[in-house]
This record gives structure tokens, C-alpha cells and sequence, in this order.
């Protein structure tokens, strides 16, 4: 066993995208020693096997739990809470127990009253992702570069954190901690209510042209806008309902800014509307730099 | 002389992308005799000529004009009715004047009482174009299978109309036509109100995160979301100003989506949310699927 493992028995529930692409990662890294795949799919899990993401595979959470050093769920965001409680008494003791759910605080205050002191849980999520979706999708590099956000609270084993943070520097993350309302408000921002603004305008334009005439003359503008707007309706109905009250705060903020939009409009004050958008595009062209 | 010819003199007011790329179309098809630019950059006009874009350049309108049977104006937005209602004089009888303006409305009905008899104007708006600018980002493809759209009205002259259709798809363009109103109903919808929604939830990002902290985390769709925020601030206040009233019909209805979401949000009523995702999803879907 090489000297860098820092989890000896891996087990992942949910072995899509990200589960997979751990999986990958922290082989590769030589920080895994046997990863052990769950899931509710036979094919993903067949699919798993095949690329040898996993070397064993179950659909039974308490077999996967039995033995395991590290318990890692990446199953939808609205479940992370009721497996993990599910699969507890399962869990040997000092299990360090970790997640990729993109949002935090609902989970963390369950998990941290519901689970017993033995077990040792990490909010986590990483910012990374593509369009695509289950086991083939998996690469090792998805987590390359992009940021792993972890949200540790006063109740979190520092050992079990230090070895979370190495586990994702390891997968090559950049990890930065904050706390879990910290997380929600920044995901409300800068992910979730762009989400909602993409499909209310999608709703906007489908009300006012209803028989497809308009759309036609789509340029790169609309598409871009509204890209994301073919998103997984579950996945976002999970996610506005669990980060309910900071995405209610960010689209306050957002209909005000479109208000005070559409007061300089009414009043034909179209120098202040330069203005603004003059600002705003500085701010946007600085966020391409910064690209990495 | 090829008996392709529409035109024999074409002026060209503004010879940027647009005026650039249709005057190269043009002569490509041979519908074009004799291109003359003007502008009031010299160092545009410089790389005009080099790039034997065009034939000659003058700063003086006037002389463009003189002995022009074409007079394109693709100048800014909120110049248009300007230039051609001073050049009118200069303009040669029976001479076809067409634009390449995003905003239709105000320009045909300004034009169409200030113009005299002798001159027959077509409100055109060719929907192409790339984020780039000036005589250097013209090319004869820019056209090619996207939309002309021409906004003739009764007053119009037909064989002008038919002329300027003729000069259109000669270019790759495919032409249809609509009333002034109908085009800037439909440029609200599918263009201007995509800008507004993106310059405020850019503003939006910016009051939430006022140290830039929260914004390293964008993945792709915040970016996707408020690329077009990064647009030309002189160029939007003045489309917002020229189609005010069909931009806030739009902005109406966007608002009242986004109240929507709001009251479905608020009431914990998050299938109802699910089930508007959903088909704004196929609503989407099916828009990558009809791309030309």
C-alpha cells in the first residue's frame, strides 16, 4: 500500500459524474486504496465496473458502508441527508463521511444533530461539472483547477477535515472553506439565480411567441442567456427548495435592479441606463480575466 | 459591366461590419458596380481601401451621395434617420436608401414623413454580426443563411422593396418581411429584453459580492448567463431609448415570471416549480435543435 492512501476503503454512493470522477482521482493520486461503488442503476454500475472506476460494486448501502474509512455520497442534493442517516449504523466508527451536494446548510444542521459522535461528517462541494451526466462521463481531471468549497462548523472533527482537504487537493481542487450559510448565499449568486433568470426569460419568450415565429431570428445572445434553461428540472427543483431562503434574497435583489431599470426607462433617463451598464460591463470583461 | 447588377454606385454611411460585409457580398455577386465608403474615421476608411473593401472614401456625405442609386446606412442605431435626412438633398431622384438599424419603428415613420416623393427608403435590419467592430471584421460570409428582415409599409416603393430583397439574398441572406411594429415586438423578445435580464443580474452579482470574493466560483452558467453584459454601453442606451415601449412590454412580462417563480418559491410549491422548468427545458431543447 503506497504511503501517500489517506482513505484504505473508499465507499461512494452515487457513482455518476462526480462520484465516478473521485473515484478516478484519487486512484490516480494513489490516495485511495479500494473504492467500493452504490447506486440504485445496475447499467451505471455495470458501466462503473467496466471502466474500472470502482472495484467492487453493490446496491446495498450497508454492504458498501461495512469496513469503510471514507463514506462519500454524491447522490441528488435532496437525498445526501436521509442516506447518510440511512446507511449510519452501518459505518464503522471514526468513518469520516463526506459530500458533493451544492447545497450545504439543510445538510449539515440535520447531519449534525442526527448523527451519532463516532462518525465524523464534512460538508462539501466542488464547483465543477459538465453537461454530461452518470459513470461514463467520469474523468479523473474534472476536478482540476476548479474549487472545492468545504463547510466546517464548530462540530467538525479536525482530523476528518484536514483529511477531506487533502483528499480534494489531492484530486487536484483548490479548496476553500466557509461556512455552510456562506456557501448558500454565495451559490444563491452566482449559480442558482442566474438558473432562475435563465428560465423565467425562457418562459418570457415562449409566452410572447407562441407559435415559434420570433425565435428564429435567436442570435448567440438569447442562447447564451437562456443556455442553461435546459436544465434537469428535478436537480433545480431540489436545489430552490433546499436553498430556499438566500435565493429568495438574491431575487429580491435582482427584481430591484430590473425595477430600477425600468424606472430610468419610463423616465427616459437613458444616460443613467449607459451608466449603468457601463459598469456592469467593466465588472463582466474583469470576470474573463480571471477565468482560470 | 455584369448584367448582375442591382446597383451600379453604392454609398455606404458607416463602413463597419455590417456596411463593410454587405459592400464585399455585394461586389462578390456582382450586384455592386462601384462601392464608396464614408465615415468619419479616417483610419477606418484607410483600412476600407486597403483591404479593397470599397472603391473610394470621402468624409463628405455629399459626396457619397451624388450619382448613388444605393445609399446604405449602417451607422449607429440613433444616427440613422439623421444621416439620411441630411443627405437627402445631395441623393440623386429615384435613388433606394435601405439600413441596417436594430430598431425599426421610429426610423420608417420619421423618415417616411420627412422624406420627399423622389426618394424611396426600405427599413432593413440584416441579424448577423460577431462581437467584433469596424472595416477590419467585415468579411462577404457574414450574411450567409441568417436572417434579413425588411419592414416595408404601404408607403413603401415596391420596386425599391424588390431591389433591396434582390441585393439581400444575393448576399446569402435569407429575407423576410414584417411591419416596423412587428419587428421591434420581435427584437424585444428575443434580443433586448436577453440584454437587460443579463445587465441586471450582472448588477445583481456585483451588489451581492462587492469584493469579488463569491464571483472566482462562477462556473459556466453564470458566465454563459451575462456574456452579452460585457456589450457596447452607447450602443444599448440607444436601443433601449428607440424601442422603449416594446422593451417595456417585454420587461413587463419577464418581471411578471419572475413573480411567478417568486410565489411558487415562497409557497413551498416546488413541483409546480418543476413543472415550469420542465417545459421551458423542451422550449429550449428545441431551439439548439433548429439551428442554422
Amino acid at each position: 500500500m503506497s504511503d501517500k492512501v489517506i482513505f484504505k476503503r473508499v465507499a461512494i454512493a452515487g457513482v455518476g459524474l462526480i462520484g465516478g470522477s473521485l473515484a478516478l482521482a484519487g486512484k490516480q493520486a494513489g490516495i485511495f486504496d479500494t473504492v467500493i461503488g452504490s447506486g440504485r442503476g445496475k447499467a451505471n454500475l455495470d458501466v462503473a465496473m467496466r471502466l474500472s472506476i470502482v472495484d467492487e460494486v453493490t446496491f446495498d448501502l450497508a454492504e458498501a458502508a461495512r469496513g469503510a474509512d471514507l463514506f462519500f455520497v454524491s447522490t441528488p442534493v435532496e437525498s445526501i441527508s436521509w442516506v447518510i442517516q440511512r446507511v449510519a449504523k452501518h459505518l464503522p466508527d471514526g468513518c469520516v463521511i463526506t459530500d458533493g451536494g451544492s447545497v450545504k446548510g439543510a445538510i449539515v444542521s440535520e447531519l449534525e444533530r442526527e448523527l451519532p459522535d463516532r462518525l465524523h461528517f464534512v460538508g462539501g462541494h466542488p464547483v465543477a461539472g459538465t453537461e454530461k451526466t452518470g459513470a461514463s462521463a467520469a474523468f479523473a481531471e474534472l476536478f482540476h483547477n476548479h474549487y472545492t468549497v468545504l463547510t466546517p462548523t464548530e462540530k467538525t472533527n479536525k482530523e476528518a477535515l484536514a483529511k477531506v482537504k487533502a483528499m480534494w487537493e489531492a484530486a487536484g481542487s483548490i479548496v476553500v472553506t466557509m461556512s455552510p450559510e456562506e456557501h448558500d448565499n454565495t451559490m444563491a449568486v452566482i449559480s442558482h439565480m442566474p438558473h432562475l433568470a435563465a428560465f423565467a426569460l425562457m418562459e418570457t419568450v415562449a409566452w410572447a411567441d407562441q407559435d415559434g415565429g420570433m425565435r428564429r431570428f435567436a442570435a448567440g445572445g438569447l442562447k447564451d442567456t437562456t443556455r442553461i434553461a435546459a436544465s434537469d428540472p428535478v436537480m433545480w427543483r431540489d436545489i430552490f427548495s433546499m436553498n430556499k431562503k438566500a435565493l429568495l434574497d438574491s431575487l429580491s435583489r435582482y427584481q430591484q435592479s430590473l425595477d430600477g431599470f425600468r424606472q430610468s426607462i419610463e423616465a427616459g433617463d437613458f444616460d443613467e441606463i449607459a451608466g449603468r451598464i457601463e459598469r456592469v460591463r467593466k465588472i463582466r470583461q474583469a470576470m474573463e480575466s480571471d477565468d482560470i
